[in-house]
């Protein structure tokens, strides 16, 4: 008797189980597909951010140089910039990212992004769904920028062509060895060294090799006296350095926050925004007034280090620790980088950007700093080492960022004076006196970047003589 | 007779029922977390845009204002950003967007964007699923723009110190309340007043305070003569102010579509950037065809502007016209800034770039006009107040806009009359004459901006007294 | 018997079967809104990446040109990005972009953007879910930058006024009749060609209309020697130049990933990120190659004109060759214009920006290279044309593509010499003798660009008088 009305209620409802099925099997893409546009777009932003910063290290390093020098010290940048793009594509990609058949020293494979070549290839190197060519891109202009900061320690003296040679080994030999190791899977990353956006990848790495550039080339002529004081060679235009800055910080928000190579996972790449912010606030002001404090007046390329010191150590610990702690880092970066500035000009080193102070020693201190301050939750999150110090996490997670810190400047160290010191035996690394006396931009390119500029300061000149 | 094939043939129904409805139910994040993640890229997008606004200011106020200057003018920008996103975070966020318990006047929970210290925390502050370290982000580039805003009055003649004394003040104490009236839940959001990203929030509460500065500050030396009338005192370098003004242009289109806060809704956020865009182009050519009748040749200065005040007025009112009164409202905005700087120049008000013209008198253009020109449908869409005079809404939203902008202006006007009167008090806010005439750079640094150009200025000067 | 346990768990399986497609009929958007909203979100990236290289073309014109006329060269950027957003908006975007009932010439709906007055309305154009506003935008930033391209070629001599009426024009007759034919249905493009991002109808049309402005505007005054021997001009600001370069190819990852106008389908966009910009790295080092090879001397303007050549002929092949390929367009598109850009120099065209050679040339380059190089998988993806010549494609495509470009240029070459011929009749096209020697800042504004540089070189060339 019951089964009358049981069966037709069953028929209805197997009927009606397939419109709900059928409506939820939805038209256009997967969910996964989805994702995997999302967080390819965001990468691309990253990118594209961390690109940019080109523009802000031409203007830094322009401001922070003479006028006779600008237009080729800007113009480096865009050479720089063409040869790490061939060579990192070519090459790098993949001695940094390829598979290293577990030598742990370099990757062997994915020369040429191999797979872009038949038809754009999509396996993917990340966890993230994002194609293997929007990772090379993100990845070639880390590598550009490390470049960029290692040109920075040869300014106004070197010749135009170390820029080329160094440029393709660096972006070779230099570079993508150092994130194999602690990015493809090398002997650091097996270590658990956490360096989330690169403070000693991309940081110490550029930064090692401009200090090897500065002592070989030597001071520039007129920097120091006969008695060994160094003497002040301004920067001929703060707007352009602080415009630079401007767009370094901007660019630094595709760095950092790119670095979770994913917009998902509940907006994480916000919270790295966050820390990211406000250290290089932190660096702003602790460092301007410190500078006003030593030298009794603000002093604003100090304010400017700090601020790029801040953001250098935060981007090793930037998704490891807790917003307080991203003030002391912001804070520290910055004050330690004014005194080892000063520290290191009163040692001959002539570093005309600052890049081993800015890059190096904050990138140490960012190293550092996750072993002190890394947080047992975001740990957790991003899956890589311990928490820190100061979290009971003892002194594992700061040994291995020792470990990392020293292996990364001692090879750096080494293969650049190698490098350097060859081409200095073979090619000659730096022009004559008499070029640098009438600047690079006539030396190197026959043409003054300010030619209305030079003339006035040519005729200034013969006026002061006569 | 008729179960014998009925039941075989619910069986059959029902298995497959079961792909269906599984095939559906398939891999990846949710639909919702991807909605979340989406929206959290997208108004990550626009605080980057925002925040790049600080490197268009820069450029704007060191163009606009003299060689002597352009260091110390375009590097307060660094200083300001550092110590708004310091403020803003501690104290500013929490005041303007926590919960206000009922008051209306100011949030009181919230500090140190609470939560994020243990781990990213996400209780949304929207109803877009965008992560508060984001919402965060955003909202603090819109306080570092209505800061940056307020020092543009002070150019030329104020101390640092007072950069810093009352940029802190400014971002807790006058922009989070403003803030929390409108955004926040207060007493103006209430009454429904229209602001959709920051007419009168942002741009009149900053140049209120621009206002006050110049009136307590008194003109630079030599702005006026004895019988009254005013001298231009022409920027240095038009070509920072017109790249200043094309960055803010293009950082617009984050201010303005950004504040949809979400990329979903039918793409609501592209028909902001359209508006935002004609009217930005009206107010140039408005402003240009002013500047030309009146003296007689086309003014960059004035179009510049002209572009920047219908920018300004369309902030609060893109998301809620039809286009062709987008083009009136930055028609209008380009030539009323253009006489009001003029009537505020004649009038003692030195306000080097200015400043309440701009950013005030359009701010106070673009709060009315939602009143006159909000569209039926497009009050629909945002749910914010009801249509304006112009589709017969009568006088209701526009009073509730007058009122608006009245209680924004005189709030603003009273608490920074107090603050900087106070500061004027105890620790002065403008340098020396000597120091005026020297130049910021120098006095306020110790190093020029430009120092070989000012050698050459300064030898010229020598040669002229001789 | 059977039916004793199989109807309960028909039942119970009817019943399961809810949950299970209940679940999956999740809450939040459906994935075709989702994937609306990414669409959408990209491609509004791409529209502000492509607007923001408006900041690169006032660069690198005003580095370009001389102190004289820097406010004016820079202040004209503004001036015709507004002209140019009013007039696509009401008008060149229905041209372009509409119906045109199968003329296949010009389309004749759409005018206002007609659909987003009433409220936004998202009859979308594309077949990516985008709405109309954001591809009116997207096209919006291509058209101006096609016009700023045109504006180059008139530089240091053309008065304000020309730039208002010709940018009006060419808004409406030119550009958007060639971007009718190749992306807006027209004849071009129902013969298949391939022109992914503008080769062709950005950089060529815009280009041929500079060629027609130079000749009929004649060279600058003291260009040419009484033997007719070119000197050379150069630009006042090197540095300008080169972050104009930068900027350029950064807001080139707009302009040609963005033309997928899509973040999904496997993360092409990124494969064609890909592309360029090894075409650019490849552009600059060839031509700097090249320059040092003729001049003895590493050339930095030619650099960056390679830079821009290789980034204009790669912008219509980007998404159809082979990472290769895109190397061998760039390095010869470099080089092409090197030599293009002396001959035209020396046949009297004095084009101050190069705009003929580094736009057209290459742009012509760009539009043969996909005949030679499309890759069959490619055109597959992209599918639009066939595969070129090096594939086996035979001559077919290579016909279409020379007949694309051939057709572009001489409608643009005529329709340029009839408009601005008629300006030239009408109202004149170029300013006095006196007006050029004194500056087009001071003639066309009354106020120069510099100031207080400009002080120093009237003192200075007072005394080479003296």
């Amino acid at each position: 008797m019951k089964k009358k009305w049981l069966i037709p209620l069953l028929a209805l409802l197997t009927i009606l189980a397939f419109p709900v099925g059928a409506f939820a099997a939805e038209e256009g893409p997967t969910n996964v597909q989805l994702q995997a546009g999302l967080n390819s777009a965001f990468t691309f932003l990253a990118f594209i951010l961390v690109f940019f910063m080109q523009a802000g290290f031409a203007l830094l390093e322009a401001g922070s140089t003479r006028m006779k020098n600008a237009g080729h010290v800007a113009g480096r940048t865009v050479l720089t910039l063409g040869v790490s793009a061939l060579a990192f594509w070519a090459l790098g990609f993949g001695l940094g990212f390829g598979n290293d058949g577990g030598n742990g020293f370099m990757g062997l494979t994915g020369f040429f992004v191999s797979g872009t070549d038949a038809a754009p290839s999509f396996d993917s190197l990340s966890a993230y769904d994002v194609p293997v060519t929007i990772m090379f891109l993100f990845h070639f202009a880390f590598a550009a920028i490390s470049l960029a900061i290692a040109c920075g320690g040869m300014a106004e003296r070197a010749k135009l062509s170390v820029y080329i040679v160094f440029g393709i080994l660096f972006s070779i030999v230099i570079y993508p060895v150092v994130a194999h190791w602690v990015w493809g899977g090398g002997w650091l990353a097996q270590l658990g060294m956490q360096d989330y956006a690169g403070s000693t990848v991309v940081h110490l790495t550029g930064a090692t090799a401009a200090l090897v550039a500065t002592i070989l080339l030597k001071p520039r002529l007129g920097k120091y006296n006969k008695d060994g004081k160094p003497n002040v060679i301004p920067g001929h235009n703060q707007v352009y350095s602080i415009l630079g800055v401007i767009i370094l910080w901007f660019g630094w928000f595709g760095f950092n926050p790119g670095s979770a190579v994913s917009a998902m996972n509940d907006g994480f790449f916000g919270y790295v925004a966050l820390t990211t912010n406000i250290a290089a606030a932190a660096g702003a002001i602790f460092a301007l007034a410190v500078s006003w404090m030593v030298f009794g007046k603000a002093d604003i390329p100090s304010m400017l280090n700090g601020v790029l010191a801040a953001l250098v150590a935060i981007t090793g610990s930037c998704a490891f620790v807790a917003p307080w702690a991203a003030v002391i880092i912001g804070a520290v970066a910055g004050i330690i980088t004014f005194f080892t500035a000063q520290w290191l000009e009163r040692r001959r080193i002539d570093d005309p950007i600052y890049a081993f102070s800015v890059h190096g020693v904050a990138g140490m201190w960012g190293a550092v700093s996750t072993g002190i301050f890394a947080k047992p939750e975001l740990v957790e999150i991003t899956g890589v080492g311990k928490p820190g110090l100061a979290y009971g996490g003892g002194f594992g997670q700061l040994g291995v960022q020792l470990l990392g810190l020293v292996g990364t400047f001692a090879f750096v160290l080494v293969v650049s004076f190698i490098i350097l010191g060859a081409m200095k035996a073979v090619m000659g690394i730096r022009v004559t006196e008499e070029e640098e006396t009438m600047g690079l931009d006539m030396s190197e390119h026959g043409t003054y970047g300010y030619p209305e500029q030079m003339k006035l300061l040519a005729d200034a000149e013969k006026r002061t003589l006569n």
